[in-house]
């Protein structure tokens, strides 16, 4: 899952975390820390320190209209007629998927006039959690008696699959088990599942991402970082249980927030060796490929109008990515960082001297040590064969048709679990998308990965050569692209295993599954229990206060809207206004990231220049959490979560309060931009009314 | 030394290259094939074939008409008034440094209308060459009797300095040996050097590199890509022995043409071995800090305009290194590349068979084998702290400044060549240049250099600590760039050794020489000596046909003015024209490299459409060669060489006349532009009569 969330740190802010404000890591959260699992909210600090009262009602009604997206970013159900509040960057692959030379959504926007303008998505997918369940037990029940890691392991992933496929089949919804506190209790996740998503309205991306990488993680913004879908059900708008009213009047600073997301991945119950291996080796690889990627998709871009049109998604996401991990790393090599969760570590080991879960944790802890010796032993071809394998879509598409081929041949909890009968409706909607596949991009993309292979493994490696079949890359790329029938989706449903594409990647299956094995066996397994052992110990010293790691599953994080001053002293306030949009554009005059869209600059005069736009938090976010809705104490909408400022790319490890901020669209600025630049009245009142009006 | 050089392949040409091609590896120079040396050209080759007579004064005239400029290109004196042409991007250099944000020459491009308004250059340094001279027994005779390898490439080095010295001190010349056939033979090369140089003219970046990264290396091609300089003696302009007068009807397709200009380094000798390690080793590692670079440049252009304008040329060099490097390796990762290379090597040792040089060739071949398997365990540490030691300008000149002092306590002989008494004028010209220096830029080049050794070493790697001196990498970059005095050139003149910036650069000091000991005793000495035997071996096979690979020094190539025909059969005309250059812009319309300046679009109607402008001929150049004068059979100038295009890229390895082809500006679209859009009619006057009228 790549989350297209534009949220993780640039090389602009100085990596400055200091000790003081790292006393969140092993210590029990603290300030306004936390993704809190819907079911474990901490109601009595809320209580305590805001007078909030968090009534099952309430919690309830909130949880049911999050929404998550399949593409990896979050949403909410904000009318009683289906209609989906996201961001315009966790839409835009939609907004790419329905875009063609002609009508090119990205660069024009869209607004549907009526529902029957409203565009159906190839191939996304909701999910509205139902149920959460416990079956901690009963996946440990599995490995109980198993002859070393590697087989508890194998167990484990297997009564996962049997559970989640049991799940489905008695209730009808999609059923994932959850693996929380990086390996220390197994939750089954219910989800109602929609499939029928039509596109309601998206800006221009000039001013959804106005700044562009520049402006990215950064603060003051002025972006209308937002994008409206509707679910419908039976041809018909969804009539949803839950859906959340907009506060017209938005926040004022200070006050009490929430939002309700999916927070993608974060590492803070990280051992201190397992940070430094991210900032010595896992960040630094990851940077790597992110470097080669931006030059390769910016030369792509450069050929020309269409060329950029059809990357452009792409390239927005390796940039996004390259920031996110350029700030995080930045972070990691202050020396302070690793030698406070050092020091944090042993403050622990004290705090549990004499008791038996002191051991748990140093054993865990030498786990964990040793599944990383076996990452740089196994990466290589981990990453190049099975997990970071790239070629393009029909190189994955070919890869799906033949692993479900082989997979379906066994019961499905002993299939690799992307191909078990849980997941087969997710599968099959995204191997049969007719979403567009553009040649030209195909055969760029295969032949980045021959040449990535070959620049990493030398062109006489056994595996390459294989491969390039004797010929050069972009050769090779070319023969495969033009060869492969897989572009028609006919061609999918029922697929020729001689086609081209196909043969290429058998020719490496066996290869890749066994890489994929080496990595759960080696690395995966022993970390998990290594985990499972540290997070018992941290359970022993502070109880329930210690929160699980983001695992891209429904989290609850509170803060206040506030400003924050950066280290060289800049005071920066928690609102811009739309006004200030237009000041921003005339600064950066003659930079293509700054310029507005003809529908700003038209419409100007008439819009209210003080009414607030972006504004900042001190909620506790991380990529996937982009288009989740920021609520207040009532739980009405007052903003929409689009990034986090360059402080926060730090998050993945760490919670630094004084200067970590997430970013919002604010309510009143989404609702006077629909008003006055798009026209868009019956957006307002459904979106302001208690939406039956449209 | 950098080749601004826009020349050597990217990653949209197909990798192609075909046995029948590479017949010129290792057997004698086929075709159009060869940069040869000025006083060993293919004399009888020429005559016979295209009926030209070499003369001795012809040959002496265009070699004392040929410049070399320090910064890394060539050019030509062009006037009776030491008028001096050569390329925008070579030029470019100069440009940034005359500029500031009020006066942005890259921009807005410059005139001179008389003497007094030419700019005088901070730290140009231009070399007419004026004999040359052969020392091969000298330099041999000085390693005769040495213990090993490592001990006679010492004695040759130093032998080289004392004969450097005493020639500078002899006459007056600056003066450099060479080292030729990578390692077979030694030159003294004399030089004239002139240091006052003033800019006369340049157009705008926007067309003198009209389409930007996507048309580099690209042709058809439309761009203004001349600068004209002017050389100074005694505060008057020169009055040369020598110069190139201009041929206004220019060449004709089929013409026989010649350049003279100094290609920066190919590497056609080669073993099989050896550019399979460029393959696997070198240019993957290559292209890895340049994506880091060009991404990183990116990025700080991305803050704004002024930022952009410190570092475009950086970034235009990065992208340049980056699309020549893409497509050296294209052409690399074609199997069919390698295995000519083997199986030319079995061609000449089955010609050698049972002579004596059979075994040398073999000796040298494994000589140079095993000086690769030394390059991959030094080249870390080599390059690291001193090679690719970066850091920014400061930082370069508290190296020099620390290394002076210490190698001044020496015998010239005895110090490192840079500091040697035949350099010191040179050396003193860079390091107390009044050229700008921009402490935020500064800022940027040091953290990506701390972070570049934290990236790759790891945070508890001794030498990073050390560096970093428990900081993060910004701060550690800020602190130095802050406190450091050497912005000033005063502070140079007399430097305090306890500068932070020199007392940074001396705490890796003695690491940074052991580095280039070990790199030179364990690399270059044996591949030096390894590549003397392989010489010998072809010269004994071969005879004089062999012309070594090139060394930045002046080089004839000759060609013929012709157009070619793509792989997919497309057929490219030699020619472009002035009115393409609106057509061409047209179609790229809202892409900002393809954006005319403001005088282009004023003169449209006015420019004589059908005027040449580009060209291209089979002429064998490469990076280094930029700014060379293209000149006919009677030795007038008809082009400047500019560019090669995407198959020429693959030049530093092979040279592919089908396809391979040198780009020009022609004299005609010069004349024109000049006339027309810049109304310096003085300058046309000057470079069309004799010269003497201005």
């Amino acid at each position: 899952m790549n989350y297209p969330a534009r949220m993780r740190t640039p090389h602009a802010t100085a990596a400055s975390a200091t000790l003081a404000l790292m006393a969140s890591l092993t210590s029990p959260a603290v300030a306004e820390e936390g993704m809190w699992l819907p079911n474990a909210i901490p109601a009595a600090e809320l209580k305590a320190k805001h007078g909030f009262e968090a009534t099952p009602a309430l919690l309830e009604h909130l949880q049911k209209s999050a929404v998550r997206f399949s593409t990896g970013g979050s949403g909410s159900i904000v009318s009683a007629n289906g209609l989906v509040m996201t961001n315009h960057h966790v839409g835009s692959d939609m907004l790419a998927k329905l875009s063609t030379p002609e009508r090119d959504l990205l660069k024009t926007g869209f607004l549907a006039r009526d529902r029957g303008q409203e565009l159906p998505c190839p191939d996304l997918e909701l999910n509205v959690l139902w149920s959460i369940e416990d079956v901690t037990d009963r996946v440990n029940a599995a490995a109980r008696g198993a002859a070393d890691v590697a087989a508890a392991g194998a167990a484990r992933r297997k009564a996962i699959t049997a559970i989640e496929d049991e799940s489905e089949k008695a209730t009808g919804l999609t059923s994932e088990v959850v693996t929380l506190w990086q390996g220390s209790r197994y939750h089954l996740y219910r989800y109602r599942t929609y499939r029928d998503v039509r596109l309601v309205f998206a800006p221009e991306t000039a001013i959804a991402f106005f700044g562009g990488d520049a402006d990215n993680f950064e603060f003051p913004r002025y972006d209308l970082d937002c994008c409206f879908f509707r679910i419908y059900e039976d041809g018909k708008p969804l009539r949803p249980g839950h859906f959340l009213e907009w506060d017209a009047d938005g926040a004022k600073e200070g006050e009490l927030v929430f939002t309700w997301g999916h927070p993608g991945s974060t590492n803070r119950l990280y051992t201190a060796d397992h940070v430094a291996f991210m900032r010595d080796v896992e960040e630094p690889m990851g940077l790597r490929r992110l470097w080669r990627s931006e030059v390769k998709q910016t030369t792509f871009m450069g050929r020309g109008a269409e060329e950029a049109r059809i990357v452009r998604e792409d390239f927005f996401g390796t940039q996004n990515g390259r920031k996110a991990t350029q700030g995080l790393l930045d972070a990691l090599q202050d020396p302070a960082l690793v030698e406070s969760k050092r020091a944090e570590e042993a403050a622990l080991l004290k705090r549990l001297a004499g008791k038996p879960e002191a051991k748990d944790f140093e054993d865990g802890r030498r786990m964990v040590a040793e599944s990383l010796e076996a990452w740089k032993r196994l990466a290589p071809d981990y990453f190049a064969l099975e997990r970071r394998m790239r070629g393009g879509e029909l190189a994955g598409i070919a890869r799906a048709l033949l692993r479900m081929k082989a997979e379906d041949a066994k019961p499905s909890a002993d299939r690799l679990p992307e191909y078990g009968d849980a997941n087969r409706e997710s599968l099959e909607s995204g191997l049969y998308s007719p979403a567009p596949i553009y040649p030209q991009l195909e055969i760029e993309r295969m032949t980045w990965m021959l040449s990535g292979l070959a620049e990493e493994r030398g062109l006489d490696d056994p595996l390459v050569k294989r491969l390039l079949a004797g010929k050069g890359p972009r050769a090779r790329a070319t023969e495969l692209v033009r060869g492969t029938k897989l572009a028609d989706v006919a061609a999918r449903r029922a697929p020729d295993m001689n086609d081209p594409m196909i043969a290429f990647m058998a020719s490496i299956d066996a290869d890749a599954r066994a890489a994929r094995k080496a990595w759960e066996d080696q690395v995966q397994s022993p970390q998990r229990d290594g985990y499972a052992k540290i997070a018992a110990a941290r359970f022993a010293a502070f109880g329930d206060s210690v929160y699980p790691d983001a695992t891209f599953t429904l989290r609850m994080s509170y803060g206040t809207v506030k400003g924050w001053t950066t280290e060289d002293g800049t005071k920066v306030p928690a609102f811009t206004t739309l006004g200030g949009t237009f000041t921003r554009a005339e600064s950066r005059a003659g930079d293509p990231a700054f310029e507005l869209p003809k529908s700003w600059i038209d419409a100007r005069a008439k819009l209210s220049q003080a009414t607030p736009f972006n504004l900042v938090s001190t909620n506790d976010i991380i990529g996937g959490n982009s288009g989740s809705p920021m609520v207040d104490a009532q739980g009405r909408v007052v903003g929409l979560i689009f990034d986090g400022n360059l402080d926060s790319l730090a998050g993945d490890v760490v919670f630094d309060m004084t200067r970590n901020r997430a970013v919002s669209v604010d309510v009143r600025g989404m609702l006077e931009a629909m008003r006055t630049v798009y026209d868009a009245g019956a957006l307002v009142t459904e979106l302001t009314t208690r939406g039956d009006a449209r």
